[in-house]
């Protein structure tokens, strides 16, 4: 399942821009243009869920459930159109008593709709012609928001394409923050309600940019209860996170000792990764990472080391398959049917989605050129200040992943507690799913924690459900992960 | 599914004796005396299969199949009444055409028949109160031998218990050598088939120890017909395989920075386990360890740390369980099915099988006293030697096995191929099994090879049996690991 980023394979190239969006409108109107369809929303507050012009009446395929879901679009920028799609399913129990999440995809431009809700831990996933429900959702624990963002990845979209040049994280962050504070206004009921934002991969540079806005913007007016975020196998730190690969590479077995001394000595991944995006690619970083490429074979997740790929995706699109023999416990084909699922028209119209701009939804956005010179600007200064706000911050790493490997992210949440003079308050030490060891855990003054989920992808959720469950519900409580083994006979 | 001797948990201190079996008797008598039972084998060749003494007739609970079973003692010394137990499995189809292979497990003290032939790649696996077909079973391309093996392990027995003490590596060779030249007795069609040596973890003492023996013998008379060895997740040279457990378990996340740094620093494993077979435990290594412990939890496999555990063998035998509920692919708890069934009285009469001066048969012996100084002497140079006359060596790795983790047996293959000369005949590249990848491999000389076995254990044809047995076959074809995807519409 890979995402369009941190692949080796990753070719297109984006060039930095300069653009930026008119973030300062502060009047709402809820009005979305989109190219010749125009949607109007009302702006009074609506109190019934039932006659929420948002709300999902039946995704096609869908089992009979008891929770709400809404879709749709936020506008973010009136005078450009520009406009965030949004799903969010209510908690499956009791939503009134229970927090606020907002969950985000990285990439940057890969869609938290696709990945985060229809293949990690939304309410259902896409199989054939319908959808199966995900045991393990997070909207067992929480109203769980999904955003799909900036503008350009996924339904949502600008009707200015300028919008699509030189996107960047502030865009991105005042983007974000926008879309919440106008979300409120659509949802009035969870105004002030423990908010928690979370995400993985490069959401380590959207989460904890958008929490940093929010505890700015809460010095003038508390508009966000945020309660805390969690980073799943996040970008935190450029030459740490990256640098950590070749280690995993070798301690999996993926590539040679002789490889492993080179791409450790001669050319790093970080440096490759900065060569490339500049344009500026030495011979012997493209030689190094040639000779890696050969080695770790494109028929290898390098999210996920150890589980199947999905044959499907990984051969030329001219092959003609038969039906996948799955016999993982998980669809490593997911992506490709969430794709099909939200590529139909019924679904489409389900969810008030529009195309604009692009012939088809895509999981990574092939429109807006991000400014990828950003990846090397570390976010784990802003985790830090984020836990000395009081904010908790939990880190965690699905433990299979070769992208940001498990090492790399617990090098640096030690490295951070240290500066921060964090006493260790939970020693490293197993936490359990069940009878089983779920992964490792530690943390620091009670406020910033580290752990891994055993098993797991960089999508921990997707290919961990369970396991994620749990250390889900423990981030929410504000409680350890549970030490003991539970014994259910 | 711990074996008893890697493990951190291990605290059963053998110690050292300098007993020694007479291997030095030539002629072959028949007569095994066990307790006051005495079984009686006739010297003559036995030209038909069916009326063969040995034969199993069927074991309880077997399916149907259409090759012969075999099993029972030879004597290896009988002066001291000294057998070792086998079981043989015949190869599927066309047994003559196909070449002869030795499974040893390791330990030292476990048990062939249990752990390679039942939970490994013998033809059936016990499930309750039957057997179920191995569908990789290792006799699908060979006639596969396993041998209990020194007397003291499972149902192979000395009646002169003094035999039990300070039993080493040079005993067991030579008792091995000795079984194997009876064994060719009783079975005449097999002498001068093609014959290749196999095994796993303290099997890399075993196996090319036995296998220098075979080409000094045939220095005088050529009888064995060696044509190859495969050593799985072996012990070759102590400090390099032991400490390379310190990194594995730190970038699989279990242990944090702090321990590994202590674990490499202040007392590495090769020197807690020097160290403790010594009687000298040093209060370093001894915090160390038991931080290390502390930290990995007893709930984690260490031979497949992301596979579950077994949790009725990890619990107090006092607890009553409720049946498992198996949502892995493989069974976690099949040694525990193992040693049921091969507890019955039924099935130790099917297989000819007795136990003498132990009440119980079990997966490691707890009656022999074996000489563990011996796994401070390399055996990476006897690999060496035999790859100088001309055998050629496979050794292979299940990737998730933190007791001799893949890190530390490339290294030393890759250095012994540096030591000879061998250029790279293949280099480093993934294999393929059907339309994923089974590994890695490298191949140096055409005569050297390194292979991993993705997402295995320690025990690879236990959690990849299908992996293992495309593995095994190209061993014994002498060809490359499948290097395309084979894709099976």
């Amino acid at each position: 399942m890979p995402l369009c980023f941190f692949s080796l394979s990753f070719l297109v190239q984006f060039l930095p821009g300069g653009g930026s969006g008119n973030m300062h409108s502060t009047a709402w109107r809820a009005v979305v243009m989109v190219a010749a369809l125009v949607q109007i929303c009302s702006s009074r507050e609506l109190e019934s869920n039932l006659s929420h012009p948002n709300r999902i009446v039946k995704l096609p395929g869908q089992p009979q459930v008891s929770f709400q879901q809404f879709s749709g679009y936020v506008t973010v920028d009136e005078r450009k159109h520009r406009a965030l799609f949004y799903y969010f399913a209510e908690a499956e129990m009791d939503p009134s008593s229970k927090p606020l999440v907002l969950w985000l995809n990285g990439g940057p431009g890969c869609s938290s709709v696709g990945v985060g809700a229809f293949s990690e831990n939304g309410p259902f996933r896409p199989k054939g012609e319908v959808l199966v429900r995900n045991e393990y959702s997070w909207n067992k624990e929480a109203n769980m928001l999904y955003l799909e963002t900036p503008a350009g990845v996924g339904f949502s979209f600008s009707s200015d394409s300028s919008d699509y040049e030189g996107v960047n994280d502030r865009i991105t962050a005042r983007d974000n923050l926008v879309f919440l504070q106008r979300w409120f206004t659509k949802f009035p009921r969870y105004k002030g309600r423990d908010l928690y934002i979370t995400g993985e991969s490069y959401a380590g540079h959207y989460v904890p940019q958008l929490a940093q806005l929010m505890v700015d913007f809460n010095k003038k007016e508390k508009v966000f209860n945020l309660k805390g975020i969690a980073l799943g196998n996040p970008v935190l730190e450029f030459s740490t996170d990256f640098n950590s690969r070749a280690e995993f590479f070798w301690s999996h077995g993926l590539i040679s000792d002789t490889t492993y001394r080179i791409f450790t000595s001669a050319c790093n991944y970080s440096r490759y990764v900065s060569e490339y995006y500049r344009g500026s690619l030495s011979s012997i970083c493209q030689r190094v990472m040639s000779q890696v490429t050969r080695e770790t074979s494109r028929f290898v997740d390098k999210y996920d080391v150890t589980l199947d790929v999905c044959i499907s995706s990984v051969l030329s699109q001219s092959m003609v398959l038969s039906p996948q023999q799955v016999t993982e416990r998980v669809d490593v084909c997911v992506e490709d049917e969430t794709v099909s699922y939200l590529n139909r028209k019924d679904v489409q119209a389900a969810l008030h989605a529009n195309l604009v701009g692009v012939t088809k939804w895509t999981v990574c956005s092939s429109v807006i050129e991000y400014e990828l010179l950003n990846l090397e600007v570390p976010t784990i200064s802003i985790v830090g200040s984020l836990v000395k706000s009081g904010i908790p911050v939990l880190v965690y790493s699905g433990d299979q992943d070769s992208v940001i490997p498990l090492t790399g992210s617990r090098t640096l949440v030690q490295r951070l507690a240290n500066e921060l003079g964090l006493k260790t308050t939970i020693p490293y030490r197993a936490w359990f799913e069940g009878e089983q060891v779920g992964g490792w855990t530690q943390v620091y003054g009670d406020v910033l924690s580290f752990a891994t989920v055993r098993g797991a992808s960089h999508e921990a959720p997707f290919s961990q459900p369970e396991r994620s469950l749990v250390l889900f519900r423990a981030f929410l409580q504000g409680r350890p992960l549970p030490e003991t083994f539970t014994y259910a006979p």
